[in-house]
């Protein structure tokens, strides 16, 4: 039992503006006592400024973390049959990844219980995603979501019961008091969802580049490593791969448009890099999962299925367990198109060396895919269909893009979309999607 | 006019965080929204936070003083003839010494005029010793207090109208939120009330030791600094004086025995470092009113003020015009006594090295001179007593010091008063109570 009588938040703001490493106490202190409204709203901004100054260290980090968790329910997915395996991004552009991987890892034996997000500002999310095939239900009971990952092997759902209510409080005051960008706070706000919502192993895809939460890759790499140990620390198989958003992800950005390419990859018509992170994060979840004994053998596993076709059977069972038309699926000529399609245009030639992906972000969702406040309504078939990547060379007069929209006078846009690519007069290397992988 | 349409608080606060140089747009809109609760307290605790780390320049502090003393009401001395100057000390244990450089000053001819304040914790405040005296009162309107000073040269009174609201605010958040130490944050908030308060000149007494507000000398100094320089940005002669906290100043602790030492000293009975500190500041204030060339003479007219007796004169005035009764100040028997008065005695021999102020003022507080709250009810009979100063020689078994109290049970307060006294084994150097004159 802890003893929290004779403490005061004030004290421990002041130690850790200090520089001193906090107590497992303190900590508890805090998160309880935020959550219970005993500590205000101007003591824990202060506290999170300082520890945007100091810093947190691994284990204070972890406590942190388990406090978080621990201020709601959790979810407990025992019933569940066998490792259950979860991959979470951080956010990018065009990241329809987990529409992929998830359905490739499931068709190779693995458990996939997953709980998404929703889309803000210029990263989409995969709820809304899904959401754009008509009848699919992303709200799930516990009992429902465990049924399902036993039946199919997986479940991709919004947030089940009061997940993480300290996580919920403090990020809105943090997104307010200029303390989002601490690593600490960060990994713990992440950690302490993914650890709530039950799986055994979790998998981190943590983005770097314009359009990506971490703006560079050594600070992706101090995330993953700081989310990485706390998982770790806190007894869960946690690994991280650190993944290029210096450019958006695949060639669609956008609900319906992202919905329509994870199909076509499934029938093995994939753009490169979103084939390529299947493979290597695919192939991670499957080792997560006991399911392989090393990462070639996984690799292996996950293009079999892509190439076989039980990857793409896996999607359509996603769908048709969470209510989803599937003849979306199958038919994905289905899904609305924009009204106007309009072609972007190279002003001059050379090779590509940069798609920015927070302009690229930010054009889709001004184009209708996108909200900018929670309470706006989604277009689903707006957004925007890459036609070059990076290291592409580029001809005055090609088509760089397509932008989808139902909007007029989008003529702002388009500018800002056209000057996202960024060109070069010399050849381009195209570096990996994967840049690292993080592991125990 | 300044123009905040486009602003928002967030970005404020990132800026500071960032370490960039805040605009006086910027400043302004933060202490208009704040006062007028636009602003609300969890980002002006995070903003205070962020100024903790990274501090403000010179002229970001002068503006943030001048918008916080903007902030409410600002009182227009001109009616009083004459150049208006006040001494403000950042407070100490048993610092009485307005009650004997504001008299000597006085009795010179320079117009005093000073707003003060009540005691907290430790430090003692001069409106409660004042009021140790029947009738006493502190309370005055603003035209009685320019027809105060007009008639006598000296009036001390409590704030009158609504002074540097933004100052009550800010300050009360910074308590409870660690953001109390930022140098440009305490010059801001003393200054801001000085200048609203209208004198024309201002001495700052900027203590430092363990029983004042900054623990070091280069602490002091650099708090000393950043006022001179706010009250010389804004246009009003300021100086400061940097003075030894490293024991309490003068004999006495506590409302009436505080008052009773500054009879004695203008009776010419005072104790060495009080008189010291009030020829050295009186001096200085005698030039800011332009009643001297320089200080050596101002040190002669202090000093010829407390001989021929015209300072007692001026104090006895002082309460005779505010409603104290002044057999009270002629005959300082008139004063209750506390029913216990116990001896705390050395526990061995050797040289005083210390008398660690804090222990005092807090032994004082305890035996009932001070508030721990600011609801707390002050006995104006209690405090303490020293009987030895830093460098006397000490035998075992000699009275260090008399606790007045009229409560029971103070044993733990008389073992921390007693170990206060620090004593060493060779003769100790005792350095003036003024360390360093700071001005433009």
């Amino acid at each position: 039992m802890l003893n929290y009588a004779h403490m005061r938040m004030v004290d421990i703001i002041e130690r850790k503006r200090d520089g001193h490493t906090l107590s497992e106490e303190e900590i508890r202190f805090f998160v309880q006592g935020y959550v219970n409204g005993d500590i205000p709203d101007y003591q824990a901004s202060a506290f999170a400024m300082a520890v945007y100054f100091r810093g947190m260290d691994a284990k204070e980090t972890a406590i942190l973390t388990d406090a978080m968790m621990h201020s709601g329910d959790t979810i407990d997915l025992s019933p569940i049959q066998g490792i259950v395996v979860d991959k979470h991004s951080t956010g990018g552009v065009g990241d329809k990844a987990s529409l992929v991987v998830g359905p490739l890892v499931a068709a190779c034996g693995a458990k996939v219980g997953k709980m998404s997000g929703r889309g803000l500002g210029h990263t989409g999310g995969t709820l809304d995603k899904m959401e754009s095939v008509p009848g699919m239900d992303i709200f799930r009971t516990r009992e429902q979501f465990i049924q399902q990952v036993n039946d199919i092997g997986l479940a991709i759902i919004g947030q089940t019961g009061k997940l993480v209510p300290a996580d919920k409080k403090l990020y809105a005051l943090r997104d307010v008091t200029g303390t989002i960008p601490s690593i600490p706070l960060i990994a713990s706000s992440i950690m302490s969802k993914k650890l709530a919502a039950g799986s055994d192993a979790i998998l981190l895809d943590v983005k770097f580049g314009s359009g990506a939460f971490m703006k560079t890759l050594d600070d992706a790499r101090t995330l993953a490593k700081a989310m990485v140990e706390i998982g770790t620390h806190l007894g869960r198989d946690t690994r991280a791969v650190i993944t290029d958003m210096e450019q958006p992800l695949g060639l669609a950005v956008g609900n319906a448009l992202e919905v329509k390419e994870a199909i076509a990859t499934l029938h093995g018509k994939g753009p490169k890099d979103l084939v390529e992170l299947a493979k290597k994060a695919g192939a991670i979840m499957l080792q997560q999962a006991k399911i392989v004994e090393d990462l070639d053998e996984g690799e292996r596993r996950i293009m079999a299925a892509l190439e076989d076709g039980s990857g793409f059977r896996k999607l359509v069972a996603l769908f048709d367990a969470q209510g989803g038309d599937v003849s979306y699926i199958t038919d994905p000529s289905k899904f609305p198109v924009a009204k106007h399609i309009i072609p972007v245009k190279a002003s001059r030639g050379g090779y590509l060396s940069r798609i920015d992906s927070l302009s690229i972000g930010v054009g889709a969702m001004k184009l209708g895919a996108g909200r900018e406040t929670m309470e706006d309504k989604i277009d689903m078939s707006a957004g925007i269909l890459l036609e070059k990547k990076v290291g592409d060379k580029v001809e005055e007069g090609d088509v760089l893009c397509y932008c989808h929209t139902n909007k007029l006078g989008v003529d702002e846009v388009l500018r800002d979309v056209h000057d996202a690519f960024v060109l070069s007069d010399k050849p381009v290397d195209v570096l990996p999607i994967v840049h690292e992988y993080i592991h125990n």
